[in-house]
């Protein structure tokens, strides 16, 4: 199934003025691919919006549909960032994932998105 | 009712230096317009004063004049930004909200006006 | 499938004593079973050892089963007492657990297993 | 309008067992019966139920119909306390409010109910 | 001036069960009476009620009036204590008061009374 | 009285070195201009010294000697900046008062001084 | 020298009341007697006073007598208890030391007094 | 080779004295015994001495003696209480082991000892 | 034996992109090469990947190598960076190095490579 | 007695590239010149080092060494700085001391050094 038809947009109610929106998300989980026990992580939303803003209950849809899948920290954060840019076409985004412990490691990505002018 | 007629400014005691003014507002409650339930954060208003200071009183009703209105979070933010604007024409001015949970995202909210030269 | 099948003990390596010994799992994860929604929580097992210990790899498969089962606050926390209890035949045994806010509420249950001497 | 009709409850999954449920409320508020303006506290209900247990959204209801009624901190804690032991007729029951600042005080209350055996 | 002219109290609104209220006044200075310096301390007032509660503005008031008065910690502690007994009556009290560091030490200080049955 | 006689100032040890000073002094009160009641607040002074440095006993005295007297916050924080840079003539400074709640509110006000090169 | 010839005290002003005094001193500094090489630590005292209180500034010249000396964790604890109850003769004392890292490991000693009855 | 070599006792010097000597050591390492890999820990020791109180340098290399040994965290921590108490015969004593996460949890053991009397 | 035969990599699942990604690992041990004492150290590697990403499982047994060396703080900074680099062939990579404290110091180093363009 | 002569320095393992070096010392402390009590603080020293690093043990050798003298704050920051280039003759080095509570003040210096290029 394609997580990204869960994502909806409402109108920015200010597109002339350039400020920033960010969610946090505390709950996310996923699997591990080569292991296939449980990720847990959280994972930030930072983004400057155009003409859309991103609505929360679709974005929550969308991040709770990774919780079965087998998936490295690398590649989720990308995924992420590239569906919430083609989602809503942000001016800006940043997307940053903070990991639990797994190894002894704690890891985190974070990945930029900057619109060409 | 106008929620703007409860701000009230004072001159500012020492218009010839730039600094910077913070107020932060823990207590700020508003009712989400789609499940009508109450929502709530925190206001930081940042802001270097012109000719006139923001009066706290006033900005306080003002704040409270929220209470029981149904209003998005990317709304708010702007209108108040732009209400306060209005009131005491400020050099620059910051307006940041920060929400408590919903749907498991924590929200936060940062918009800014920098007066023309 | 019986979620008890994962749980494994290991031989009390000192059962002449009356020690307490603790594991928190901060990555429990189940459904809502009116939302179908997923619950985040922490959960925290003390127990003091008869002739057997909980073996940590069973009890953390054991714990990730729940992972897409909708089940309630107060029925987990007393089905893992009882399960675990029944598993290892313990002196005594204390099952918490937190959950993330949901609905504006942070919760916490605390169940206890007191054997009879 | 009658606050106590938002109140449900649901079967104690356990009721053989004495466990302690508690609920957690961080954004409660009401008005000053003296100023008519906003307080602002967090509840935390504390309680091992009987035969029932408190339904949490009926009792997020229930706590937010106090946001526009004007009364004292001693008066909602202990009507919190005897409006939901009448709900759910636990065997222990406790109520604790903290509240913010308030003239430079912080004020917490604390109520206790005990069934009579 | 009498200090204790200031305190108010209110009836009790639930003097049949025995429930704790907590205040805390964490803007509480006077003077050192050796060297005319101020000091500033936390005061934190516990009770249980008997037919009436302290008004919280006069209490305030009782309290700012210590801001030039040059006193000890241990005398301005029982003083307290001996004033809002006087005041409401209590079934139990207690203040504490800790005070910011001065020549090295944080100082914490203590006293209980309780009315005899 | 001119409370600006208490402030003293010693021979810069280094003045060949731009380095920096703070200090941080978390007891200050003064009082409302309007209300007559006590305000609190943290006052935090970093400058870098040109020939003179601030003496701290002195310093104390002088901010002590706010202690009775009404005035505003900004006011306060440019009044503080101007009587310091007057007193040891440095190449820079900044002021930074944090006050306790008031009315719901935080505050903070920071005013800096640049020598003219 | 005879460190206790710095300690001081006054009249507890009020005898008649059983109440805790806590001073805490986190600037405790001694010398290792094996090394040389100085100790740090933090000192916590708390008495129930009987006839008398310990005054503060000749205790600061008490504790800081032992900067130049060479003496061990459980012996300083003991000896400052003895030595502050021989000068006060309270109803009940504690000296805490806690003590900066040394060799990896950082220690705590609790010693108590009990007047007999 | 046998690790209780390297713990050395010195007179307790005020053993007609009940007091609390606490060593805190936050490096503990040694072996999973199933997988190799190490285990991270931190070791808390609280004892009532009898005439003999544990030297910390050689408690230090007793203690780093486990580093290369693969050992249950449930042994580890029943192993160090029974050979401390050996060593130094005290009134009582309790060893706490809480050890870094491993495939998801986080566990401490707390074990004690009290001398017959 | 060669440590960084430990190291593989894989291959970087967005290199078009320029992303931070963090591994933290607060689980290092190496030796004092004075002393022979075990050191306990926190270690940070940051890097923006070109064609190849670190494998986390590799990186943990090539850090856990260092568990018997004999290395100072500054050599294992930057032996680390350079492995990592070897390895990986980064666009940018740091090293960060946090240790426990040794003889009363904390220390830290941080180390950085930048690819030439 | 000279301090400086306690200084060690130790070659570079790695001069050809810039990197940071920061060695945290929370047990400084020393007299103050006007009172003779001791003052309590601590000394952060950042450093890229150029040919030679500083070796720790002589590092705290020379900083014991102010124990008993009677210096104010910032000339101790700045001469700290002095004789630690002198010593290594790093690219950069940064100095800063903070200090506990002195008169209601926390103070904290902050010095520099770069190497003329």
């Amino acid at each position: 199934m394609d997580k990204t038809k869960h994502l909806e947009t409402f109108p920015n109610p200010k597109p002339e003025r350039e400020y920033e929106i960010e969610h946090f998300f505390p709950e996310f989980t996923s699997n591990c691919p080569k292991t296939g026990q449980p990720d847990f992580g959280e994972i930030t939303i930072r983004y400057v919006a155009d003409q859309t803003c991103l609505e929360l209950k679709g974005l929550k849809f969308y991040l709770n549909a990774y919780r079965n899948e087998g998936i490295f920290y690398e590649a989720i954060t990308n995924q992420i960032l590239d569906d919430l840019v083609a989602a809503c076409q942000p001016r800006w985004m940043e997307v940053e994932t903070d990991w639990n412990p797994r190894g002894g490691f704690r890891s985190r990505i974070v990945a930029d998105y900057q619109k060409e002018s």
